[in-house]
């Protein structure tokens, strides 16, 4: 824990299929490039019983942050299924910090539940 | 802070021993293996007033993930009793990355916590 | 982030002052101590606008954890104020592991909230 | 992740646009500052569309704890617009120890999430 990194682990990935309210379920992958390269980074993501879906894709500009979310990801025609239990590897061109939020309104209330990634060295 | 690890500590456990609604109170421990090696996982529970629960056993296949639920543990006849809180130490045969999430809804709505599992390197 | 250490970082400490329903309002500092030897727990309480509070004390027994409630820590005859922002530094005679979560139950509902706290290397 | 630092980073920051009930959604950059030097501490926020604005200013004295709300951060006349995706870069004059926590009452009930922020070591 000591620097930007270009590998960053998230091993609780779950879209939830479900919203009441004003506010829509949803994951965000919180990435932030303070670096003067734009990064390209690559979503795998991992699963329960089924092969990884691998080499989803998202560009983060330089200087800029993008939380991205999960359900927009693409991996030629798949997406991250919702309702199911997954997990993520994100990857970037150039070093950047990783956070991932969940935001689940399944229920009538909203819960909230966040985690710094973790960062690999490689 | 620096790659997958076969140690990791979850201090704050607890099953929370009811629910309402249409989501079920549980905690996860959800385990990413991404080598080429099944991962097989053993977990200790600690407790404040009694001896550790040892040796309670999941498999996580290679390149997959697994949310274990806490409930679903078995050590002989023994289980990690709801209501009740405890600690996690989670050992894995070959390095894994380690997140713990609970989800409660023991009142009408439910709320999230989530956090890395702290990473012991031997 | 490699090992059991002696002194842990919290820096957003809140006792919520008031409760609704089934579930009280709480923080807990979890304490994990996995070693042969009796922990004894020193916490410090550092405020916005007063003095620390200091020398807080807890046992956390050897193979046994903890889950202190911020409200039970006495120094002489003070206590940490309810509804006030505060930090903490927990001090360990043996090395341990510490994960902070609070429960609001200040509306109708619950929140929950968790982190790892902070590990210092000294 | 092993002393207080003088570089911390927070992916993911939103000002919740709206509250209901007692509790006000914000956000807090949580800061402990146990040295005997008053820090100066430096934020600065990125976007996700627009350049970032540099340098909001805050004092967090010697051996106390600031739990800065972020609405009522300026730089020049400008603030952190609610409602909008941002990321925050946190900088002091002297190590300390920097923790993220929101809580988002946009729905009736209340909910928290909270995160360790991530450390530099420059």
């Amino acid at each position: 824990m000591s620097k930007a990194e270009t590998l960053w682990i998230i091993p609780d990935g779950y879209i939830p299929p479900s919203s009441c309210g004003e506010l829509v379920s949803h994951e965000s992958v919180c990435v932030l490039n303070t670096s003067d390269q734009d990064a390209e980074v690559t979503i795998h993501a991992y699963f329960e019983d089924r092969e990884p879906l691998m080499n989803m894709q998202a560009i983060v500009p330089a200087r800029r942050t993008r939380h991205i979310r999960t359900s927009s990801l693409i991996a030629g025609s798949e997406r991250i299924p919702p309702g199911v239990p997954y997990a993520m590897e994100v990857r970037s061109s150039v070093p950047v910090y990783v956070q991932y939020s969940r935001l689940d309104s399944t229920q009538a209330e909203n819960a909230l539940m966040s985690v710094m990634a973790f960062p690999v060295r490689e």
